[in-house]
């Protein structure tokens, strides 16, 4: 794809959250890796700027330390961070950030999400992870995302007290993880409540369940030439 | 109905589990029997494409054997249990499959949504039956399906740690089933957050009471000559 | 209003059901009393019809003996609950049935909705009655509506294990309160589950307060000369 | 801005508020000051009246003592909180009132919102506080709003057994605060739901780093010379 073609895709999936109910009023964002130049760059979403406002040619370009390269708007807030996970996962193609509310619960708790459905051994082949506390400015959100997420199998991860980033080798595939990921929170939460309420328990997936599931979904869902869950 | 009209209409039923919150992103699925020819066959949803995406004519043709008749794309990765289905329960000309999220949280729980509410009885008879875990792929969920919802009033089942399956004479009312089940599945978990909080308890229904109802929304609801539920 | 203004504006209040969250699927109705004639009538919902297919000229004209007057289709089957209720309270000119999803989980703990807002106490003057359990078909539903609502502040009821019927001298003002009850069941049972979850409890109001707050609303709230709450 | 110019904006605010899910039936309210006169004014919705039926024209203009200057409708029956805050606030430009469902149950359980997450570091630099019971009708409520969020982080107030307050430079800043204080109220209620039902607890925000997020969002966040966040 051309700088254009991504510009008028990312300002697309922008669109995508407030209609899957991920974010509210200017929160989160998505951006995507520019793989030409020498060393690539990124496109992202600009800082406070309402998604209805949002336009194709307002997506801010930056290169891979954060550094805007081509726009008069400032980029999000969380660029430092999309730039870090893009510098130290080369097979990140798109990230998406929000604080969508049952997730953010979770992670408020400071606790994984269990994996206890089999649609989210489908998407997440086990648990999604909670990473630790991280100030936003600098690298250590980037930092800890890279940590948790490098050889795991979750493209999701939420941060204790703050939200969730996703990754994926496109920006729609992480923006997929994004709405699968509060999915999944909302479901495991209310089975949890459930059980808390009618003095019942929550199931448990057999962990070679949770492997046999995620193979099958990774290898045999979707169609084979077409851009799965585009 | 031809293949041209069936096509049509199951088109239109898919668009109505995004707009009734039963499925997220690619997920969720409806065939429908297709009466002629030797052995029958049935029209199903492709494998992971988007409701936006979906058209008439990308609705997959297979024999009741989950073979692909006519199409270039593959059908849903839960074919062979539609299939199975069919082949075991004649009077059943559509099924619906969802993750809808608090049908699901009763089925994380493996537990029978047990019926309480008026609405409940009319539309299934009595509890909405939680069948075992069975892994996607092969003939298992088919069976369990089959094996519960077998002389049972009725027309929707979950399964334990996946979702929902409903069925029907037509697509239309496995439908209808399937949008009342987390209807039902909704409130009647509002029921018991709601005792527990409160030290309050969920009045219960006298199975003599559920009977009468189930009778009379079956036999007297509805106009007699027009598509009920449609 | 005459019949056709009368059709017209009950087909308007009704998709205010859906467009509210108060109704799934073919659920839940709306009546008009039809004032002229010796014994008078009543337009309301046919049965078992969705509300994209209601049309103005589909309303079922009845007398309040729940007799079909005029229609090839059939009525609500909650009309004989209609019909009884205009008979034995005159100032009652609309009524609304729905089972929305967070009155009905009080209904289904048989327990009034405690008046603990202040914006309750302006619309119900106190608690939401909660009356008993009746079958549907015959006049047992009705007369527990009228035996509870006699003289009573609230325009709404909710009944055990069913749901939530609400009346006014109009059906837009019926349909002001069952909107409203859905809105104060859902954040009172906000504020249960809060209070149980932090170990923290819910404040109560002074009754010399809810009185105040009623009186006010009831006298000062609004427009003198427009429709209120149209 | 000019009369004619706020008053286009009003309406287009007022409209937010359904759309955000913040308001029922013709609820919540917001106000601009009008500062040319001498004493100065505001503009307000009319009492009463739907959303879906509020005109530029219908925003009722009165003076700082909630006289009507100009207008045949009757002005919020909150008017005189609003016009206490203007008289007593005089950075703040304008005022949102709501009963959001979650930020209201907080305040029927008479209890400040802790700051667990960061985006509420960010928007509100700590707990939002909570006021004590005000009868509307007088300056009580007004007063208490006065009271509590002078010299206070916070531009929102949740009061006692009754609903929200928002105040800012703007009225679009004002109903910023009114759509996060909700969001932030459902992920924290939510966070608290999750850690009674799975014997979890709530992490907590360190002081410092509330410091350092509130600082950082107030200075950096946004672009520098466009409205941010309107």
């Amino acid at each position: 794809m051309n700088h254009a073609a991504l510009r008028t895709e990312l300002h697309r999936l922008h669109l995508e959250l407030p209609k899957n109910g991920l974010v509210t009023w200017t929160s989160g964002n998505i951006s995507a890796r520019v793989p030409d130049g020498d060393t690539g760059g990124m496109l992202i979403k600009p800082s406070g700027v309402t998604f209805e406002d949002l336009t194709p040619e307002g997506m801010v370009l930056t290169d891979l330390e954060a550094r805007v390269l081509d726009s008069d708007l400032s980029p999000s807030s969380d660029t430092a961070t999309h730039a870090y996970i893009y510098r130290h996962m080369p097979q990140v193609g798109g990230i998406v950030h929000t604080h969508s509310p049952y997730a953010t619960a979770w992670a408020a708790n400071a606790r994984d999400i269990p994996c206890i459905l089999t649609a989210q051994a489908d998407e997440f082949g086990g648990p999604v992870p909670c990473g630790g506390f991280a100030l936003i400015g600098g690298e250590e959100i980037g930092a800890e995302v890279v940590r948790v997420l490098t050889n795991h199998r979750s493209p999701a991860i939420i941060l204790k007290s703050h939200g969730v980033f996703t990754i994926g080798p496109t920006p729609a595939k992480a923006l997929k993880a994004a709405v699968m990921v509060e999915d999944v929170a909302r479901t495991v939460f209310l089975a949890y409540q459930l059980a808390a309420a009618t003095g019942g328990s929550v199931a448990t997936l057999d962990p070679a369940d949770i492997d046999k599931l995620y193979d099958r979904y990774t290898n045999v869902y979707g169609q084979r030439t077409s851009e799965v869950g585009k």
